[in-house]
């Protein structure tokens, strides 16, 4: 529109009130638009721009939800809501770390978008489970599952199932499944309950896994581990004494038996809460692994598999978590002592310090490279944060009854 | 506005051309606006929402320019430019794996969020540097410089200097600085090639470091490594036969000579490239290390530091990397040789595969799971993706004569 060629009519039209209150109007109303849009998406942007290295997902098991913390400042970010029963739940990341999956008690696998604080997708895929693995590769999740008993593979995209592994044995029952975890070369290993068995399932030539069997491996298999470079399978034997070894390595060797002395024991002790053996530690040649029933944190001697040591300790120990430089061993316990966490010195096995988080610490993990600790207090619905140099509380930061916490730096690692 | 109370001439001019245009032109523009914003805004929060798990950075040293890759995909995601003099340059990465920090040899250290594919921020800090380190809680890193020799710290928010460490021996003469590293407790450690000793400097106090310093440890330390858990500093000798080994978590100890055969010999055997420490493999209780000018790999028994055995390779190696699970070794050689890879079983220790991707193989780096290696083929302006179980390559891509590759899951180990 060229303003020379208007005429004063339309120059007037354009000067009276209503006409000029029009254009105000519409203007004023883009503007506001313009504004909001970018409020909305910067600050959308804002909030999901950042790096996903230092995030961890804290379980709060009796809401069925997650907070998602950052380590760095040591803050909460955000919370997400929906996940069902998270009751003895756990996670594993996506390699890019964006990306959780969750495990809940209730069968539910839950995809959530740890960076946006959402749920992607959740498929409830059995009654009753109990944790899973990632593949090497990223592209498949696993879940290990009681009821009915197996292990259901999704691909990790948009958890569609990609194959189904019934944990059949003897005339066609089906065994619970515990201790799942990956293994290099795109496979997974786990243990049959029921069965005292322990399976290979090798994805690497595509959706139909082959399977390899390992019998007779000890009645009532409770949990396993895979050190961390993924070369030694361990199972923790609920039945009998001992723990069962697969090396990976070489699994024509067969499972052998370890340990004898490990287990409950003649006089069948009572256990208050199971030991968890993932979180075993190790710190040069030597693992350090919760007594099954006992005070005592055992020491084994990783070139012979045999037993280096006992070291008392203040309870039932249920995780014994090596720092990531293994120079120190931290632990919690059982009921009635789990509101106390010892810390043990790798190399002189002493107990260097005592700390007293509170009532119901069920978990703790440290920062990938060692210098804090999120340690979950389930009765004070607290997260605290210490320095692991001075001991010293850092950070306190509330949750609804914290359970596990999980960092995003398990992607990088095997077994995790 | 309400319509009913609008005079017929105000109906009547709103309806005449000219005002209809200008109102038209009004929505118009702003709505183009809106949508420009839109597409900007969202455009670029859809670049940078993303994990940084699965990143990785290649430097392309003829341009002085960076490659944001990743590793899920394999495919390249931005180039980032301007950093300088990139010959033998190195990265570093903070705790949330958004920002690298990058050594260059023109003594430029740069902040480059990974993310966002662009500089933060830059300092040329020397007149050549050789490397760097950042600090276990990530708020430190740090820079080792042959001229003038010495090490700097700065803040890894914003570049500031914090602490300078002339590296002053003798009658105040300044030694150049190689093999910095970081160790737990919020320490560097670093070796003074003219003035043959190993420093340890510690900021667990704050910003003024408290300074160790280990005299006499070997004519000419060239590179040094510390073991994964951050436990051995070990620092090669140039001048003479033999490795110096500082237990960090003894130094009362102090510095003690390993492997008195490891070196040049006698001979004195020419040297086509330095051999890279900080690249060693940790198999077990095994290392594997590149010999100095001789066509062998070098396997230590790291519970006694004694040597274990000698492997023929097809030249004299430069990086000797364990794949993470620690049953293979992969190595590149010096010219004339550099053009071949060669994988070594870590148990059997016989060389179980030859590639020959190219001439100029300069770099390795393992996905941190191991089912990849990324290599970098600098004379055929490549890089290659190899499968690790199958050493089929899956993936090629372009990049300007590329040298050095660092993944994000650098910010999780210690010593990297």
């Amino acid at each position: 529109m060229n303003m020379t060629s208007r005429s004063r009519a339309e120059i007037a039209a354009d000067q009276r009130p209503g006409t000029f209150r029009a254009e105000w109007f519409t203007i004023a109303a883009c503007t506001a638009m313009v504004l909001l849009l970018l409020l909305a998406v910067v600050g959308k942007a804002e909030a999901a721009t950042r790096g996903s290295g230092d995030l961890a997902l804290v379980v709060e098991r009796a809401n069925g939800s997650l907070q998602v913390v950052e380590t760095t400042g040591n803050t909460s970010l955000t919370r997400i809501e929906g996940l069902g029963d998270l009751s003895h739940a756990s996670a594993v990341f996506s390699r890019d770390q964006r990306y959780a999956y969750v495990f809940g008690r209730d069968g539910g696998l839950t995809k959530v978008d740890v960076l946006e604080g959402r749920i992607v997708a959740r498929v409830v895929q059995s009654g009753n489970s109990i944790g899973g693995a990632i593949s090497q590769d990223g592209s498949l999740v696993a879940v290990s599952n009681y009821e009915p008993g197996g292990v259901k593979v999704f691909s990790a995209d948009d958890l569609a199932l990609v194959a189904d592994i019934p944990a059949t044995y003897g005339d066609g029952k089906r065994s619970k499944v515990i201790g799942l975890v990956d293994v290099p070369g795109q496979r997974f290993a786990f243990s049959l309950w029921d069965a005292g068995e322990i399976w290979l399932a090798d994805f690497s030539a595509g959706s139909e896994p082959a399977i390899t069997r390992f019998e007779d491996i000890g009645r009532n298999p409770y949990d396993a581990l895979i050190t961390p470079n993924g070369r030694y399978y361990i199972a923790g034997l609920f039945g009998e004494d001992g723990l069962a070894l697969l090396d990976l390595w070489h699994p024509e060797n067969g499972v052998q038996r370890i340990l004898p002395g490990y287990g409950r024991g003649e006089q069948k002790l009572p256990v208050y809460k199971m030991p968890h053996l993932e979180g075993w530690a190790v710190a040069g040649n030597r693992a350090f692994v919760p007594a099954v029933g006992r005070h005592e944190v055992l020491v084994i001697d990783m070139n012979t598999w045999q037993e280096a040591g006992r070291i008392t300790v203040a309870g039932q120990p249920v995780f014994v978590m090596g720092r990531p430089d293994g120079r120190e061993v931290w632990v919690n316990f059982a009921f009635p002592n789990n509101d106390t966490v010892q810390v043990i010195d790798s190399e002189s096995l002493n107990v260097v310090k005592q700390l007293q988080p509170g009532k119901g610490v069920l978990h703790m993990e440290f920062e990938p490279r060692g210098e804090e600790v999120w340690v979950s207090v389930r009765d004070l619905d607290e997260l605290h944060v210490y320095d692991t140099a001075t001991y010293e509380r850092r950070s306190l930061l509330p949750a609804q009854k914290p359970s596990g916490i999980f960092m995003t730096s398990r992607a990088a690692r095997i077994g995790l």
